[in-house]
């Protein structure tokens, strides 16, 4: 496949100006939008006034929505970072894509274990060491190249775009459901909508159609009106943190099986082709299990099981506990009122509020049997269903193309095992085909210490998009 | 029996000056001598350099001895708080009686749930709250405050004092035994050893001979380098929160009843004349229940069943896990590697390190049943044998006369179920009876929110102490 002239172009452009993108990102990673932390709250609005100066910069029209507060668990309320939507082009002959990404990072300190500064963008080795960098500034960054390689250039931009930038992703995304829901109209003109916000699978290009959802659960188990200790009480009283393991450990066996009746009823059996998909896909398991630093085996050795059951299968994982002893050294407390976490990674079909209704059933039956005259309280915190969309699909052509011009390969086709519950508000506000169209590598870390993009995928990343939104005209 | 003379001046002086006396407990408080947090490591010597102060300002000669460094689990060294000893009066014509306490205190922080700052002492209904009101800063005072009120009123203290506080306790004593063992030579002339850290059962006068032992087990998993995504890797990983659940799930039924094969084997049968023990004992069972606020019922509702199980029967809790999400709040993460944290509490005859077999082969027969291909380690971080000594004895005469001189009751003879490691080493270095005199309620929440000491308590002990020194050299 030759390269079209104007993506020379364009491409050119981008390469010859990688120097002044990355010190924009520089910009970008110094500002510490840290969404959970109630301090960095401001931060994460100057974040929004940022990329809004420079969006405006490119000629996008654009609006921030005041979307309200959020009531924090000690009782203030605090301001949320307003919606930054833009609206770059209205030719009504040509196609409208809407796009999205978060300007809101993880949480990240020096010591939780980084190598540099995670708010100074550290280029080494041909990475860029940064918290957002992959997740999810460098992405947002790398639109607004490809939109300013179009106009240097002088090239028309064949589409046009609708932007919504959130500042709460990694905060469960507060207030953007309802925001895009009350925004309904705008976007009856989409019809493509694309997300930057996940990873490659390893360091091989990606397209995306799927992601699982979330049930997560709070276990909540009463023994007292106070810790106690346990040389003056043990032996005296039923125990929260007994109840707790007992039940806990009746949830998943120790090879990932999840032992809540009916959990698997609603998984969609394998279809007798559907394991060929897996075959073609670019990835290498000893890889996977090396960067995890596994002391022992994984569950599943060969590729297909392995993927399958990050993104086809549900998994429960427990999380932890608060309100007992977590600190290193001892304590010998008997915690008076503990909560369990944990959460099941949901499949298509699979119904987060009947996923309750299970776990709930399950966990209390069992607690009625064990006896105990403590009181149990087992709740849903957070549900979001699965995501899937069909590849088969002119929004997912313009990508596979896009890739291939860029990187020279056809892209995996894959799905992840992680949760974006924007996906489904553009599903059901737009009524279009939803694609994800990653930027990072999966080492990325974007949740972890030592987070970067590499300078390749930053680059290339934003010719990718250029040349996206170019296919995405000459599709249909 | 009629209130001896110097008994009612030194009873007086301690009325008179209570406002003083509380003024300096509240100075105690004040600093935040908890040897649980590195930080606050430094404040437990500043408490250590201030009792010696207060006690210099009684004619108490002070020393500081140096116990060393600290290995923290991160691998850095931290600096212990000196032990610090003092000894009032060396005429050889007087007995010597050796007192103990200690000025660390258990970790508080309002967000616990504390209704007041734990620091700040706060009166209110003729109860002190705050951290170490009780546990142990509390009771030192008393002694303070009782060798105060002998000298302004000038009777002679009519024994020898020597004691020993220390500021590690609540951490292990890291440290105490050997100090205490390789200064041995200055417990020469000791003839009798008194210990105010215990609380007495409800709200009656006690004099204590008996405690349990503890045996604390880690029990470590790793299943990956880091912590990981639950939504990028869950369903492909041996997760170690599983693992740890599993285990952890089958060291103790619902009823108290521990499930490690043998531990109950060296459990001294009841007597048949023991039970009888328990019919004098004042202890309303209604009252430690409301106490406590358990939402049903105890594990045992009669008097003789539940101290039993206080103080002569083992029992296991769980107390938490480090490594794992602990906050308020959602983090879907599969923590790489956690440690699980439990203890036993051993009775007359268990030896912790028998105890440390069973729990360990245990386990690990568990864990390798289970097939997990995880790392796992388990381990006893401490163990102590249980103390029991007779109260048929000249030590224990006085501590009975004292506490009928202030509160008009013969105190309760009784056992307590915590683990207090220096009684041993008591008995160990001056092979003479040792005492455990409480000055605190059972209900003041000595490693719990709110912790307090009654007013009442506070004064009266120190009348107590007043009284037993005096009654020291009236016996034999």
């Amino acid at each position: 496949m030759s390269l079209p002239d104007s993506l020379s172009k364009l491409f050119a452009y981008i390469d010859n100006n990688k120097v002044n993108f990355i010190e924009t990102l520089i910009e970008a990673v110094a500002i510490k939008s840290v969404s959970a932390w109630p301090q960095t709250r401001d931060e994460c609005q100057r974040m929004i006034n940022w990329a809004q100066q420079k969006m405006e910069a490119l000629n996008i029209s654009c609006k921030q929505v005041d979307i309200g507060s959020q009531d924090l668990p000690d009782g203030t309320k605090i301001k949320l970072p307003n919606i930054l939507t833009g609206t770059l082009g209205n030719d009504p002959a040509k196609k409208t894509v809407l796009v999205y990404g978060h300007l809101d990072v993880q949480p990240a300190a020096i010591e939780d274990g980084w190598d540099t500064d995670p708010f100074v963008l550290t280029p080494k080795d041909g990475k860029l060491y940064g918290r957002g960098s992959s997740d999810d500034k460098g992405p947002i960054l790398c639109w607004l190249n490809a939109i300013e390689a179009y106009q240097r250039q002088n090239i028309t931009i064949p589409v046009n775009i609708k932007f919504v930038f959130e500042g709460m992703e990694e905060s469960g995304s507060i207030g953007l459901h309802k925001c895009l829901m009350s925004m309904r109209r705008w976007f009856d003109d989409v019809e493509f909508a694309c997300i930057t916000d996940s990873r490659w699978l390893g360091n091989y290009p990606c397209v995306t159609y799927g992601l699982r959802g979330l049930a997560h659960f709070n276990l909540d188990i009463e023994c007292a009106k106070m810790d106690l200790h346990s040389g003056v009480f043990g032996g005296t009283v039923y125990e929260a943190m007994t109840d707790l393991f007992n039940l806990m450990g009746q949830l998943v066996d120790v090879n990932g099986k999840i032992l809540v009746p009916g959990v698997y009823d609603d998984v969609e059996p394998v279809k007798p082709d559907e394991d060929k998909i897996y075959e073609k896909i670019v990835f290498d398991v000893d890889e996977y299990q090396k960067s995890i630093g596994t002391p022992g085996r994984l569950l599943y050795e060969n590729k297909k099981d392995l993927l399958q059951h990050r993104w086809r299968f549900p998994a429960l994982s427990i999380h932890g506990i608060s309100g007992a002893h977590c600190k290193p050294g001892q304590k010998t407390v008997i915690p008076g009122k503990v909560t369990g976490k944990f959460s099941i990674r949901l499949v298509p079909n699979q119904d987060p509020n009947k996923i309750e209704k299970l776990v709930v059933d399950y966990l209390s039956k069992k607690f009625k049997e064990s006896g105990s005259p403590n009181l149990m309280k087992c709740q849903m915190s957070h549900g979001v269903r699965a995501f899937t969309e069909n590849p088969i699909n002119h929004n997912f052509q313009a990508a596979v193309r896009a890739t291939e011009h860029v990187y020279g390969v056809e892209p995996n086709l894959i799905r992840e095992g992680s949760t974006i519950p924007v996906t489904l508000t553009f599903q059901e506000v737009t009524g279009k085909n939803v694609l994800l169209l990653p930027i990072g590598c999966g080492d990325d870390g974007a949740h972890s210490q030592n987070e970067k993009i590499n300078e390749r995928n930053f680059i290339e990343g934003s010719k990718v998009l250029g040349a996206y939104l170019y296919e995405l005209s000459k599709v249909l």
